[in-house]
C-alpha cells in the first residue's frame, strides 16, 4: 500500500516547500499522511461542496493548490463553515495536502502550465527567486515570454477568455494604448499585481494576473501596461496537470491508488455586462 | 475673491478630517490654498487625462475623492508618470484637495449618496465609527438598509448595473442561494471586503462593495452572503453631488468661482464575457 | 432541551470574558454550542485521557479551566497528539468551552476558592484589574488576606500540602527568614511570579503560586518573600466548585442535563526527595 | 602579578563569548579586570550571602556562571537588595566575571560536565549551534547520548537525584510510559524546555532540564518524553570544574593567585512530599 | 534628622514625576534616600569633577537636573569613567536624585526661570502638556512671551550671551531677516529643535534652545525663525534657583541640613571665531 | 548631447549607491535625467537661494551632497518653503541628483578630501564598511591618520578654523587634557558623534565632526577625546572637488556641458563670543 508520505516525498522533489513564499502555508494541512492512500483527488480549491463530493467518492487524500488552513484556527467552533469543513474531513479520515507558491515557482509547475496554455515561447522567470534546492536550477515566480506574432489588446483579451475557458474577465488598457500590438506577455497565476513594475521593466506589453484592485489598476494603465485579470480560477489547470504527473509517478513507482480530478467549478465570481463592457 | 481656504473650511464642517481612517491621507494634496479660486473641478480620480482636461479648461482647484498623494513621494523623478503629473499640476499652479474616507463616513456623504441611489430605506451605519466632532451625531462607515420589496440575486445584479450605470460588474452567490430573496442590503463604496462579517452579523442579504478578491469571495459565499462588486467607479456619483453641495454653499456665501465636473470616465476596468458570465 | 449557549450565557454573567487577560484565549474552543447538552463534565485540563473518559461516559460538553486551543492550530496534522485529540472531540461531537483568566479574576471564582481553602480572611484583590462589566464591582487577579494566627514557614508549607491535597510541592525562604511568622498571605492560581513585587508591596509574608523559575526564585527570596509553589493542579478545585455552581443554576433554570466531574489527576509532575528536601 | 584580563583572555579561548545566545549578557559584570588577582572564587550564583563570604575571605575576583547583571540597572537605588549587592562589590573592589551560555555550549564545558556525571557516551550536541570561532570545531547547546544499559523511569529519577546530589526533584512521565526503558538521554543545564521537540526528534527517551512549567509539561508527556527537572542547581558542578581548569592554567602560565570554591548552597528551592510524590 | 525621602516628597509636590516625558528617567538615580541628609549640593550635571568636589565637601545628597543614569547600566565595568563615577558615589554613600523634564515643565520651574532671565512677559507654555496632577493647573514644555520693546537679531544674540553669561553661542537667521525686529520669543531649555514648528505657529520671532543640528537649522531659517543656540549650560540657572527653593522649604519645615551649590562650570563646549563669526 | 544618465553612470562607478547607509536617500532627487545637460552646478546644499541662483544662471542639473528630498513628501503644499522649492525646480526643469553617504565613504571621496585638507598621512578608514562593489577595495566611513608632528589642543583648534576657512567652531577638551599633544586625528564629515568610541579605540587624540550635542560632549570629554565641531559646512569642499572630478571625466568622455560651482555660503550658523570662548 502506498502511503501519503511516499507521494509527498516524490512531489517535494518536484516542487520543494523551500520554494514557497515566506507568508505562505503549504504542505500537510490536515489528517495523517502515514495512512495508505486508496483514492486521491486533485483540486484547485478545498470548498465544502468539493469535500462532499470527495466523501461521496470515498476519496481519502485531497491534493490541492490553495492551502485550506491558510489562516491558523483560533478555535474549532463548528458553526463557522470553514471549521465544519475541517470536522467533516477529520471525521472521514481524509488527508489534505496543499502545494501553493512552491507549485507556482517550480520549474514545470503552475506558471509553466499557464504559459504553455498561452503558447508563449522563450520563457524566463518573471521574478527571479534563487535556485531550486533539489535540482540546482534557477527558479522564479511567474513567467515572461513572447507570442508567435502579435494581437491588439481586444484580440488578446478574447484569446485569454477562450484558452482559459472562463466565462468572463476584466481587462485594462489606456485608451491611447488600444492599438498597441501585444507581443511580449507576462503571466503570474493568483494575485500578482505587486510585481507589475517588474513586468514593465522586462518589456511586457501585457500582464495576466488575478485580483487586480482599483488603485493598482490606475498605476498599471498609467505605465502603459495592458492587463488581463481572468481571476484565480485559471489555476484549475492544475487539476488535470497534477493528475497527469501523479499518473506518471504511479507507473514509475508501482503505486496502487486511484487518481481522480475534481469536476466542480469553484470559481466564486459571475459576470454581468452591458454591450461587452466599456470600449 | 474666494480662496481655497474658505472652501476647505466650509467643507470640513460637513466632513471633518477627523472622520478619516488612520491609514488615509486626505486633505490638501498639492499647491497653495491661499490663492483665490476661479474655476473648480470636482472629480473622483486625479489621473493624467483629468489633469490635461483641467489645464485646458483653466481649472485652478481640483476637488477629488481619491487622494492623489496616497503614497508619500520618495523622489520627484519625472520619468515616473505620477511624478510628471505632480510637475504639471505645480507648473500650472493648480491646487488639489481630497476628501476620502472622511467623505465616505460623513452623514450626507458618499455612502448616503450610494444608498439613496439603491433606494434603500431605514438606513443605519454599517460599521459604527464614533461621533462627528462638529455635529455630535453618530457616524459610521458604509450603510445598511432595506429595499422596497425584494429581488432574486440575478435581478439585484441587473438592478445594480443599471442604477450605477456601469458597463459590467462581478457578482457572487452560492449556487444554493440563487433564489434567496434580496431585501436587506449593505453598501460600502471603495474596497470593503474586510467588513463582510459585520454585514452578515447585521442581517444583510447582499453586500455591494469593490475590489473583492478570490479567497474573501469564497469566505463570503460560504457564509451565504450575496455580493456585488461594481468597482470603485460608482463613487463617481461624487462628481455631481459635490458640485451640488458647492453650488449651494456658493449661494449661501456669495462665492464667485465657477464649478465644473469632470466628464471623463476614469474607470480602468473593461469587461468581456461569454454568455453573460457563469450561471 | 438545554443548549450549550444557555449555559454559556449564564456563566458569562458570573465571569465575563472581558475579565480575561489580553494574551488569553478563553471561550468556545471547539464544537457547536447550539446543540443540546445531555451530559456535561467539569475539568481542570483537557488531556487525551480526559477525552477518552468523556467519550466513555457519553459526555457531550466539556467545561474546562485551561483553554485547549491555547495556541492557534497552524495545521491539523493528526500525527501530533494535540491535533489527534481535536479530531476525537470533533468526531464525537463534543463541545469544549474554557473559562481561564476570567474565572481566575471573577468575584466568587478560582482565587476566591483557593483563598477559602487557605482560610484567609479580610480578602482583597492582589492585583487590581478594574471593574466587573456585569455587576460593576471592583475585580482583580489573585487574592491577599490573613491567616487566623500565624505559622512558621515549614508549618505553612505542610499546611498547603495538606489542604491542597498535593503529593509534593516546592517552597522558598531565605535561611534567615525560616522563623519569620507567616500571617499575611497572597495567592494567585496558575503562574503568578511576575507579580511578586505587588505581593511584597502589599505586605505579604508568603505567596502561593505555580511555575516558579530559578532566577525569579532568587529575587523573591532576596526580598524576604516566602513562596509556596504547589503547581497548577491546585486549580483542580474548580472541578467540584464549577459542578456546584452549575447544579445551582440547573435548579434555578430547570435545566435537564447531567453534571459529572473529571476524576483523573492531570498533574504532570511527580516529586522525589532525600530527607524531605533541604532544611 | 596576574591581572583579571590574563585570566579572561585564556578563558575566552576555551569558551568564546561569541558562543553565547543573543539574549544573554555574559562577560565582565562589574569592577576592573586591569587589577591583579590575589584570590579568585568560582561560584554558580552571585547572591548576597556569597558576596559576604567572598568579602570575609578577601576574594577580589568572582568567576560565576549566572550573570549578576542579567537585567541592566535602571538606577542604583541601594534599598533594592540587588543594587546593595553591587554597592558592596564595588566598595570592596571585587571584580565579577560571568560565563553563561558560552560555557554551556563550549566543548568541554557545562553540558559535557553534566553528561559525564550522567555517564552518557556517544555524545552529540542536542541543538547544533555552528562552529567554535577559536577551534573551528562544531558546537551546540545541550548534549544527547546513551546510558550503558537502561533503567525504568523511576530508577532513572533516583539515579539523577543521587548523582547530582540534589535534595529533591520533579519528574514527568505518562502513566503508560512508566515501564518504558530509558536508554537515550538528552541534558541541557538551566531552563531548556523550549527544545523538547528536538529531544523527541533525536530519539531521546528522557530529557534532563530545569524550570519546567505546567503546560510544557503536558506537551512533553503527551509526546512520550520522560522529563527530569532537577533545577538549575546541578550546574553547581561548575564550581569544582572551573577551579580544576583554572588550576591547570595556573600551572601552565605560572599564575600566582589562590583559587577557592564557593561552599554555600544557593539553590532557592526546598521540597516537601507525601509518600515520595505521586505514583 | 531630615531624610532624603522628606525632601523628595516635598519636591514632587512642586514638580511631579508624572510631568516628565516618556523617554526620560528622572527621580532617584543612586543611593539610599532613607538616610538622613547632612549636606546637599544642587548641580546642573553630575560629572566626575563635581563628584570629587562633593566628596571633598562631605556632601551626602546631590540634587541634579540631568539624570546621571540616563542610560541603564549594562555592566559596572569601572574602567569606564561613568561607572567609576557610580562606584565613587556608592562608596561614599552619596545619594543622587534628578529632576529633569518634570522640572522643565513644572510651573515655576526651569523654563520660567529662563523666561524671567530673558525678561519675557505675558508667558504661556510653548507646547501644552496637560494638567499638573498636584495643582490641577495647565502645564507645558518651554515658554513663549514678549520682550519689552524689540531688538535686531544681532542685538538679541548679544543680549542672550550677556544675560545667560555664556562665553559663546551660535545663532541663526536668514540673511533677509537680519533686520526683522525680535519681539516675541520662545525658549525651551535643553534640546528643543523638534518643536520649532510650534514656535513658528505661535508667532515667535526668535527661539532660544540648545543642540541645534545642521538640517534642522536649514528648516528653521527657511521658515524665517531666528534661533539662538546657547547650549544646555544656561540651565545652570537651576543651581541657585533650586538652592533658593530648598532654603525656603527648609524654613517652613525646620529641616536641619546644609545647602550648597556646585561652583564648577560643567559646560563642555569652547568657542573660537574669526571676526565674530559670519555676518 | 550628454544626458544626466551618462554623468550618473560614470559617477556611480566612483561612488556606488550601495555604499550609502541604510537610512540615507541618495541618488536622483527630482526631475528627468534623460534630458541633456547644458549647465551643471555642484553644491553642498540645495536651498532656496541656491535654486534662485541656479535659475538665474540657466543651470539644468544640480549635483548636491545633501539629499534635497531627505524626508519623503507627504503632500506638496507649496506654502511650505521646501515644497515651494520643489515646485520651482520642477517648473524650471532642473534635475537634482545627490551623493551623500556614498560620497562620504567612497575611496577618494569626501572624507579623503577632508583628511587631505588636514594634511593627515597614513590614512585608514575610521569605521570599516565592507568592500566597494565596483573596485573590490575595502571602504569605510571617516578617516584616521597622523599629523606631521603634534600641536596643543588650542593650536589644533586654530589650525582647523584656518584650513577649513570657517568663521567659528566649537571645541571640547577636559581641562586636564589641554596640554596633551594632538598627533593622531580622526575625521568624519557631517554628524559623526555616534562613532566616538571607535575613534578612542583606534587611538585618536582628536576627532573632527559636526552636530555635537551636550550629553555626547560630556561622554567624549570624560574619555579624554579632544573634539572639534566645525559644523557640516566644511563639506563645501565638495563643490570644487566634484567640479574637478567632473572636468576630468568631461575630457575623458568628450562631454559638452558647462560646469559651475555654487558660490553661496549655505552655512546656517553664526558665532558670537566673549574673549574667544572659555579657556
Amino acid at each position: 500500500m502506498t502511503t501519503g508520505n511516499e507521494l509527498i516525498q516524490r512531489f517535494e522533489q518536484f516542487a520543494s516547500p523551500q520554494l514557497a513564499e515566506s507568508w505562505d502555508n503549504p504542505g500537510l494541512q490536515l489528517g495523517n499522511p502515514d495512512r495508505p492512500i486508496k483514492r486521491l483527488m486533485t483540486t484547485l480549491d478545498v470548498r465544502l461542496e468539493v469535500v462532499h463530493e470527495a466523501i461521496k467518492q470515498n476519496v481519502d487524500f485531497i491534493f490541492a493548490h490553495h492551502p485550506v488552513m491558510f489562516h491558523p484556527a483560533k478555535n474549532l467552533d463548528t458553526r463557522v463553515p470553514q471549521n465544519e469543513m475541517y470536522a467533516q474531513l477529520l471525521s472521514h479520515e481524509i488527508t489534505v495536502y496543499a502545494a501553493h507558491t512552491n507549485l507556482d515557482t517550480a520549474n514545470g509547475g503552475m506558471n509553466d502550465w499557464l504559459a504553455a496554455k498561452l503558447r508563449l515561447t522563450n520563457l524566463k522567470p518573471l521574478v527571479e527567486a534563487g535556485v531550486d534546492p533539489v535540482s540546482g536550477q534557477p527558479v522564479g515566480m511567474g513567467r515572461i515570454g513572447t507570442l508567435n506574432g502579435s494581437m491588439t489588446t481586444k484580440e488578446f483579451a478574447r484569446y485569454c477568455m477562450r484558452i482559459f475557458n472562463v466565462n468572463g474577465l476584466r481587462w485594462l488598457a489606456a485608451p491611447t494604448d488600444l492599438d498597441k500590438p501585444i507581443h511580449r506577455v507576462a503571466v503570474l497565476g493568483g494575485a500578482g499585481q505587486d510585481f507589475w513594475q517588474v513586468a514593465v521593466d522586462k518589456g511586457a506589453d501585457a500582464y495576466v494576473t488575478g485580483d487586480v484592485t482599483y488603485h493598482f489598476a490606475h498605476d498599471m494603465v498609467a505605465n502603459h501596461l495592458m492587463v488581463i485579470d481572468p481571476g484565480h480560477h485559471i489555476e484549475a489547470i492544475c487539476e488535470p496537470q497534477l493528475a497527469k504527473l501523479f499518473n506518471q509517478w504511479k507507473q514509475e513507482n508501482n503505486w496502487d491508488f486511484t487518481i481522480v480530478q475534481n469536476q466542480l467549478n469553484t470559481d466564486p465570481f459571475n459576470f454581468m455586462v452591458n454591450n461587452e463592457g466599456k470600449n
